[in-house]
């Protein structure tokens, strides 16, 4: 299937569902403000730590909200498929939100310690919050914060419900892979030494599955899985295999966007190539080149001045990346078809196909 | 009771219990190599995430020996004393070590990133772990991957008891009180800015209570209380009232050694004036100053010429700071005696005792 055809799985999205994602979104934005409450109205006013739990609020209002949310909202959406009209019950869909929100806050305690790591600058178009004026590395411990919010959310919302501890499991495992796959990223580059031989296939979907997909993708459909009472060994083994899946291709795309997206969609500039990163592209280049194209790599990648990273990019339009690019696409979208076929069982598709309808052909 | 009498509670610690204690400092210390192995042995050969985990290895070796190892080891003696002879069948004794491994694992995941945060150059006699060659910034994965390690053990060891959910609640509770903690120390003493308006007593305990006492005192008792059975909301409050006030004196003791105590006998060199701790010594010296004297400490605290830390230390010794924390720690002892007789009920006032002897009179 070339660029611009239409997914078939897609052909499924009614007008109603397109309602209901829109309606999602909006609930699960404004419920952040509840999020803020529940974790900060008891400790406001405490004679103790009033100025800690200050210091809490301003960190979760700086760093939980402005990203897209799918990852929170996929949960709410989830759980809606696999319950039906249970999950709409007030209770159901609160925690639904809230677990949702644990998601975003997982994801906030990540980005803030990762920027720290990388030395970044700007994260959704405001200054990372380490690079805040006053903040320096004390955003160490704001990110600990973010992370402590996460089970004090899950045991207000489902602490005596029959799935606790299998999400309070769930978070901590997940976490721990998080963690690895960005030992992983860290070990493989190194942003003072360019070494393009690190960049080999296998490691880069390694670093992605862990660092990325589980979080994003498994997390929020198996967290809604236990909540709805699915907690089989096999059924969380097949939800995987499709949700690592497009994990990976959701990575992959990213990689794509940051050279050869539109800025003005994105709203942001990439700068893998700059800043070294292991990103799909240059090893995709690094299997197609000549020695003479490899020693172009060699000399430019990794590099801030704007003339070699432009060297890069029209190295990697002569390897016709764009293209290459275009056929993993779709290849990667028939795999998941077959996947979804073969492994969905007793699942509903509807998960997996609403949540792959948000990342293929998506432009930022 | 003044310097050097005896404290009456100490002439319980028979010569077998004496023995037991030493026996168990062993035991501890020779399960590090089994912790080791449980955390990275299925990994180290693993085809995805192999040189994470040699990380982790490195991560863990480096940081998580060298301590006094008493938070760890006070697990195994309150389980001895809470449970009798159960505590010896070998499944429960080697839970007991895996579970005070935990603590220090725990304590390892603070200092490596509380050194990032203070900016410390040594820690244990080594350079801090972010101050090595090639680690830097990335200690902050590297704590992560302490903490984590935590939750790995707990499931290893204790999935499946009755107590395994408390556990996971404990440390997660307890690592929230000790982030509260630390956001407020970093509140309130700045490196950059001398305000000694902030250091008052009130938000002293504070920051004791919550950085250091809760998760060296209490966690670890509740922590056998909870194997042991002992889960009633009345029983905890109970031992963490005498537990907090032993962290209490605990940390006024370290910061009276950190300026008083011998430094060859403590193996390091105090260095809280320099950095403009709120020490208990400088919140006792605000609260005896003259105006003068007030200007002496205003001029003098906080920097790192030792002339002025000299000027400072001849000050504590005029205000006879020397004396007040002689007083404070026999009042502080009477307090623990009347607390251990009217709240340790039934639990054993042993564990109480035992914690006490290694702190009240230690030298380092």
């Amino acid at each position: 299937m070339g660029a611009g055809a239409v997914y078939p799985l897609f052909l499924r999205m009614s007008g109603s569902w397109k309602e209901q994602s829109v309606a999602d979104r909006q609930e699960f934005i404004k419920y952040f403000q509840q999020i803020v409450r529940d974790l900060t109205e008891d400790g406001l006013q405490h004679p103790e730590v009033g100025d800690a739990i200050a210091r809490l609020k301003e960190v979760l209002e700086y760093n939980a909200p402005g990203g897209k949310y799918n990852r929170g909202i996929a949960v709410v959406s989830s759980l809606r498929e696999l319950m039906g009209p249970e999950a709409q019950k007030v209770e159901n869909f609160q925690r639904a939100l809230a677990v949702g929100w644990c998601i975003e806050l997982l994801q906030a305690f990540f980005l803030v310690a990762d920027d720290i790591m990388d030395y970044s600058e700007i994260r959704r178009g405001h200054p990372c919050w380490y690079k805040k004026e006053g903040v320096g590395l004390d955003a160490v411990n704001d990110s600990f914060l973010l992370e402590a919010s996460i089970y004090r959310l899950l045991k207000k919302y489902c602490r005596g419900q029959p799935y606790y501890l299998s999400l309070l499991e769930l978070f901590l495992q997940t976490s721990y892979q998080t963690e690895l796959g960005q030992a992983l990223d860290l070990i493989t580059a190194r942003p003072e030494k360019v070494e393009l031989s690190r960049f080999t296939e296998q490691r880069y979907k390694v670093i992605v599955k862990y660092k990325t997909a589980f979080y994003s993708f498994y997390l929020p459909v198996a967290a809604a899985m236990y909540m709805a009472g699915i907690d089989s060994d096999k059924d969380h083994e097949n939800a995987r295999t499709i949700l690592l899946e497009m994990g990976e291709f959701f990575q992959i795309q990213d990689d794509f966007l940051d050279c050869f997206g539109d800025p003005s969609v994105m709203g942001k500039i990439g700068s893998d190539i700059q800043d070294n990163k292991c990103s799909w592209l240059v090893v995709q280049a690094l299997k197609l080149v000549s020695p003479e194209q490899r020693q172009i790599l060699e000399e430019n990648y990794g590099q801030h001045d704007p003339a070699r990273v432009a060297k890069i990019k029209q190295l990697y339009e002569e390897l016709g990346l764009p293209a290459v690019y275009q056929r993993y696409e779709d290849e990667s979208y028939q795999r998941l078809q077959s996947l979804i076929t073969r492994h969905a069982n007793s699942l509903s598709k509807d998960i997996f196909v609403s949540l792959a309808q948000k990342i293929y052909k998506r432009q930022k």
